[in-house]
């Protein structure tokens, strides 16, 4: 080390700094949930219309397999045609129909309003999402599997992160053999961790009926519930290509029957199961959301739903997935203006690592889609956080790291603002012919410093000098000792009544809760 | 681990994917010098004609401080007006005189024609820049003083390194005590180690004759000099705010004199030496650079120069610089659009990172404003591998990961191509209707797997169980390993009776050639 460590000099600065380190109220924070994108567009206007009227065509001469006897109803009732070849097809007509009725500028609840997320235009939100079954050890290189208290410690720490916006459980609770409970734990967890919009899947139809009373008594009540729905289905109603799911295509239904949101999801493998060329997996998950899209209005005309395209990236060498990559980024990008262009509130994958570790392969994967994701204007951004080894990994310290990164990624998002203020020379008039000729210390600057920029809380900023002098921190063991401090206190949302009424109702495992 | 190590099948994949990550051809890898951005637009064009307008007000009612004897004759000459306060003030008329005089279109030429960059329209060009006074060695965290041999391996690394496209001298060369000695060394090792377009700086204008003398010999002549200048000098003319460097114009003059191209740096530092609203700190880089055009045209019209509008960003509760920040991203992202308002041949930093490390927080800081460079367009998009704590540390291993990154992020630029045979639905008819089913191994897939999906070389994407049976690779060791790979082979530039004529002539230091 050629930097001899010193003794910081104490004194007005360092109090300085920290006292403009405070956390700020959320209505002065220079980022926040919901910031408008769209100043990225990867595709021309006449892309968007070349690959919506090839969706069409699609859905005209392709349609889908393996409806469920119910979704046969529900789809030829509409109009769709059951062909000979037992594909049902869509009428351009129809999806036009259909489209017509689609909720749009949807609100995905809260339990606390205070999060509630608005989906609308190019506005942007960033969660977590997948169903990884391993969990990472960051400092071990460990992949062992996850259970029900990982998912409770992930949603504690989305509750307490300010710039991640939902919880979609991330990780696959694997103590659990039995279905039924799989589910009612996975969505039990979710709720006693945090607040914020929870997504969750259920395995089978029959085991709805139970997560929804859960809901009710968590809401508070079915009209509370309906009123205000915190929990959403992410469903995987399609195997691409172009195949119904049957058993998720019942369970949407059951959902959106409770009153539940629906994540409408195409989530197909560009050069697996969906076409290599990255146009043309648009092309797939747009025709597959759209069928999506008629099934749901054709059952509940505007119900709630997000039109979920999240085309994946094969690595073509081996046929393995790769989020982390740049045809991911694109590939989600793009998706979010085919969102824009029919209006639907949407959703789609970014922020996946395929590094197996938090390292610096991680941090360019996670950053590169979830910047493109956002500056493209997708309204749920999925995955943006704590995902490693192409979704197969999921880590407590990276996403208490995506926090910053998201942080910085939501500054981006906000943009440039150019105000009649900020376009006046005066400030650089008064500060070069009059003033001290540097802009250290003027009001503009005090003023702009906490509102229009944004500190990371565990990246470090120093320099070589200061980093020698605090024992060369390694960003590691500062999330490691951030997720401790988090989980070491009792975030628990149920209070004790409610949790007392879910246990004698519910057959609950218990958890750890400091 | 949960991971049980086995042993890996042999046979075809193996083989296949070997043969598969064969290193392509230039003429169909996936990504190439020169992309063109400009999907991302941060301003809109009202607020590039407002920052427009501005700078010109601020030229007008500023002015600038400081101009050497010389400038004061060449720019009052060209209509510029001396103050009684010693500020030369700029006429709106003679800065778009002068705007259209300057060079546009240019090339910066690679010693080997292979490398030449073309600076026009939204081209992008990744590169290293900087004057870190600091190696890193990420192993251990120590920060050590940089010697011309550390110049020399970076410039072997970015010979070697596809993604890499251009020089500029990253390190101060702190053995050196007289800057004669340090200015000749540092463009000896650089042109000594690649024959891709270096830049570099001169601290005096009397040590520029020596330099052009070498690199007359280097080029074989004055004349073949002139014909293709591969070496650009990186001139910080201006002291922010509005403030002439009186030694680096002398430096400019000499370096336009002898036939180099100059990239006309501007770097402000917003919050400190710049105004600390990215829209005003735009403005006000933006001034300074159009002063450095009316400068250059004034002395010699059409000269080749780089519009370097390069505002860094002041974290404003230190003062310290945050180059790894979301404000940098953006701050340079809209100065690219200000050159593409101008048509101007722009350049900007992007890829610093604040990390001591090439961890995480490096990984992200890096990749979000080396996306938003190149999806804005810029030409010349400097600092872009390699960079740590904020422009004061260098590391070899980071710029072999940077490579990587940047590859990625190119791939981004390239966007998504929306092709006729991309929105036909006949692939996925056949595969659906027809075939197996799933696209892999359809023709299409396997005829895009090398020329529109991008591979990483050192980045890790494997599963967790490979992974695991690879010996949980650190993707650091396989820099390093790389690194020392690259640096293992003798990768001197210069013939070897060239070698012999600059030692004649020059007093040269020996560097380690492998």
């Amino acid at each position: 080390m050629t930097e001899t460590p010193t003794r910081r000099r104490s004194g007005g600065r360092a109090a300085r700094t920290a006292a403009r380190s405070q956390k700020l109220h959320a209505d002065i924070r220079p980022v926040r949930p919901g910031l408008p994108g769209g100043q990225y567009r990867p595709l021309s206007d006449t892309d968007v219309l070349r690959i919506h009227e090839a969706a069409l065509a699609a859905l005209e001469e392709i349609g889908f397999a393996k409806a469920p006897p119910s979704g046969v109803r529900i789809l030829t009732g509409a109009g769709a045609e059951m062909g000979a070849d037992g594909r049902i097809r869509f009428p351009r007509a129809l999806v036009e129909d259909m489209l017509a009725k689609a909720s749009r500028g949807i609100t995905l609840h809260g339990r606390d309003p205070a999060y509630d997320l608005h989906l609308e235009r190019t506005n942007t939100h960033y969660g977590t999402a997948g169903a990884a079954v391993h969990m990472v050890d960051p400092f071990t290189g460990t992949y062992r599997d996850p259970g029900m208290q990982d998912l409770y410690d992930a949603a504690r720490l989305v509750q307490a992160l300010d710039n991640v916006h939902f919880l979609q459980r991330p990780v696959v609770c694997r103590e659990f053999t039995d279905n039924a409970e799989l589910d009612l734990h996975t969505l039990y967890a979710a709720c006693a961790g945090t607040t914020k919009h929870v997504g969750t899947s259920f395995t089978e139809a029959a085991n709805v009926p139970a997560c929804i009373e859960m809901l009710h008594e968590i809401a508070g009540g079915e009209a509370a519930w309906r009123e205000r729905p915190f929990v959403s289905n992410s469903n995987c109603f399609v195997v691409p290509p172009f195949t119904f799911a049957e058993e998720s295509c019942e369970v949407m239904e059951a959902c959106i029957r409770a009153g539940m949101p629906v994540l409408l999801l195409s989530a197909g493998q560009a050069g697996a199961t969906a076409p290599a060329p990255i146009a043309t997996a648009v092309v797939q998950a747009v025709a597959e959301c759209l069928a999506g899209v008629v099934y749901v209005n054709a059952l509940a005309p505007g119900h709630t739903a997000i039109f979920g395209t999240w085309p994946f990236v094969s690595d073509l060498r081996t046929g393995a997935m790769s989020g982390g990559s740049g045809e991911q980024a694109l590939l989600t990008a793009a998706c979010a203006q085919m969102h824009q262009f029919y209006g639907l509130p949407g959703g789609a994958a970014a922020g996946i690592a395929d590094s197996k570790l938090p390292d610096m392969q991680a941090g360019w994967e996670q950053a590169i889609s979830n910047v493109m994701a956002g500056l493209s204007g997708l309204n749920m951004i999925y995955e943006a956080a704590g995902m490693h080894a192409s979704l197969m990994g999921f880590c407590l310290e990276s996403l208490v790291l995506g926090n910053d990164l998201l942080g910085q990624v939501q500054r981006c998002v906000r943009g440039v603002e150019v105000r009649d203020e900020y376009v006046s020379i005066d400030v650089m008039k008064s500060v070069i012919l009059e003033g001290p000729g540097h802009y250290l210390g003027h009001a503009q600057t005090l003023r702009l410093m906490q509102t229009e920029y944004i500190y990371p809380e565990l990246a470090d900023r120093s320099s070589p000098k200061e980093w020698v002098e605090k024992g060369q921190p390694m960003l590691l063991d500062r999330a490691r000792q951030r997720k401790e401090e988090i989980l070491g206190r009792d975030g628990h949302m149920f209070a004790p009544d409610l949790e007392a009424r879910l246990r004698e109702r519910f057959d609950l495992r218990p958890l750890k809760r400091e």
